[in-house]
């Protein structure tokens, strides 16, 4: 396989954004892209779109994302894995290059997810659980995680102040990110106290509906060195697993199993281990599931995520910082862009160019893990600053 | 890029599937295809499929399709370019060989279409169309291929007969393909008599509503030489292009960009000329797409596809056979699956396994050309026997 850099990124402010459609969103972070890769051309591109079918009535992206964005005949393929599509792409878009069958390809992400009405939103997102015998009877995501969170307590001591901490921590980084959606801090008491959505998880436990986009262009090694004068970044390391679809089949309800396995895949690629990792985004579209996300990487301890959460060791100057960009709780979850976002983050942070107050001293390995389902399906990439 | 060949294929009888679900339908192939390769498992899945959410309320089918396929953790992508999506799993799962990530991997193609009521598996395939310029005005796929039928007889002098001619082949074919939805011979008058769905497109010049799936096996060539004893099918050629979504942007309505530039890359990349091939499985969705189809790929000059049909050039016994298994006409077109089934008669016809009745008696290299909408996504493939 050949060696692959990122060498370009764009992504548009996140929010509720009435007046942007899918096919705006998409060619926003596109053209944002190419410009600060400096090229007008890529030879494909994927895109990352959980359902735009049920969301916006529309699929066919392959088509729609090169046209509007103004480059047809390029080739385009839209990939589905649910809340992971993203990383999906991306991976997709890494090994286009890596196999060299192209030197340029770009890798975009959408979600445009507030134009249903009422429960249309919470409809179209359960399609990533399993219809048949999850949603059919009766629950969401939040009942799904709910579960897990309940399950972690008892069986690890977790605590609802720990879970909490998750979106104290993240919104405090989200308010640092000049594209976040929810740019305001919360306190413990604000968390805990919010609306119940399902026990024990609130309101601000969740990660929120959002319109929004990310792009990111990677081009072969060779190449990106006689293209661009910015800090290259290489891809050194790519993971992809799957899990049961259902929660009820997994051996564990409490562990991340598809997670735990993409990043020994990713470690093991690049020759690493996670503490040789010096910052991480990861999938929080609940609180916990940072916790457990945390643990399945291995950043900390089988059961100690809560405790790491607790006492600083994931925050922005923590041991091991996660989520600086406000994860998917602050900064905003339009699910298929969620994963192209984090490599644009990641890229951001190597390169130095983050916002002011949030960025790293120590940012030369960053990790991302995306994640579809309640974890049935998970995707992990390592960057790295040459 | 390594060399990638073809090992395994599966695929399901096709047809109104009411006791088979989506799952089941995936789960079916996937193991038809394991099985003729002799091995039982894979090192990633990819499988196309256009609406899955818009058909049966399911997405994430990166984690479904290994979860009932049996073979999780092995991680699954979705890929869905419309009814090119089968086509577009096949590449990814090409590249993914070919890049030397894995070894061996699988692609599959589903679609599961019965299970809506009423207009659904028309709005749902119209979701390839643009929604915002072309369905929210009231035009689905049977007009919009009508605008190009009217189109093609103006400009060419395209006959009604020679439209007719297509499905009457097709279904010659298909009547002897034991996996086909619809096995019966039609004549001429019937095709020009049955009932109009879009001036001058008949119901019998329209492909058929289908539940169905296919799955086929890729390996390094390498690997594939100690892995199976049958004749070892090459990709020796691959190519995918876009053209705009709307068909009222094309720069002509009668002809087709995205497939002819898909080809030319195959082609190219194969080191072949369209006249070294020996058959072809192309996109006939309606009758005037099978017509344009083998314009754009050189198999007629533009503009004689039509009496290309009407001569025999493209019958079983033609100078050039296109869509001996029946085509999606006769087949059937469970769109997902379309492109990956493509793949599936390809190999058999190389290997000499097709139903006996239509066995070509020189196939050794073929040509699959899969198509999205109304020829806003192109995926063309190549395979030759060694």
């Amino acid at each position: 396989m050949r060696d692959v850099a990122v060498i370009g990124v764009g992504m548009n402010k996140w929010g509720e954004l009435w007046e942007t459609s899918l096919r705006d969103l998409i060619a926003q972070s596109a053209l944002m892209a190419l410009d600060d890769a400096g090229i007008e051309e890529v030879e494909a591109m994927y895109i990352g779109c959980m359902s735009s079918g049920l969301f916006t009535d529309q699929e066919h992206l392959g088509s729609m994302g090169p046209d509007y964005s103004g480059i047809c005949p390029v080739p385009g393929t839209r990939v589905e894995s649910a809340c992971a599509s993203g990383g999906a792409a991306f991976r997709s878009a890494y090994m286009h290059v890596a196999s060299g069958m192209a030197d340029i390809v770009m890798a975009a992400g959408v979600e445009k997810m507030t134009d249903v009405d009422g429960g249309g939103a919470t409809f179209a997102l359960a399609t990533a659980a399993d219809q048949e015998y999850e949603v059919y009877n009766g629950v969401t995501f939040p009942g799904l995680y709910a579960m897990m969170a309940n399950h972690h307590m008892k069986k690890y001591g977790t605590t609802r102040d720990q879970l909490a901490q998750v979106s104290v921590k993240n919104h405090y980084n989200g308010a640092k990110n000049s594209l976040a959606q929810f740019r305001m801090e919360v306190s413990l008491d604000q968390v805990k106290n919010a609306v119940m959505v399902s026990d024990p998880l609130t309101l601000l436990d969740c990660s929120p509906i959002t319109d929004g986009s990310a792009a990111v262009i990677l081009c072969s090694m060779d190449k990106a060195k006689s293209l661009t004068k910015k800090r290259l970044v290489k891809v050194i390391g790519s993971g992809h697993a799957s899990d049961t679809i259902q929660l009820a089949q997994r051996e564990d309800l409490s562990s991340l199993k598809s997670t735990a396995i993409a990043a020994k895949q990713a470690l093991d690629m690049a020759g690493r281990k996670i503490n040789d990792i010096n910052f991480a985004e990861v999938h929080d579209c609940f609180s916990i599931a940072e916790i457990m996300v945390i643990e399945a990487l291995g950043i900390a301890a089988q059961g100690k995520g809560g405790p790491a959460t607790a006492d600083g060791t994931t925050a922005m100057t923590g041991k091991f910082p996660v989520n600086v960009s406000g994860g998917l709780k602050s900064k905003g979850h339009p699910v298929g862009a969620t994963g192209v976002a984090q490599i644009v983050e990641l890229t951001k942070q190597i390169r130095g160019e983050a916002d002011k107050d949030r960025q790293l001293k120590k940012a030369d390995i960053g990790l991302a893990q995306n994640m579809g389902g309640s974890g049935a399906s998970s995707v992990v990439h390592i960057l790295e600053g040459m």
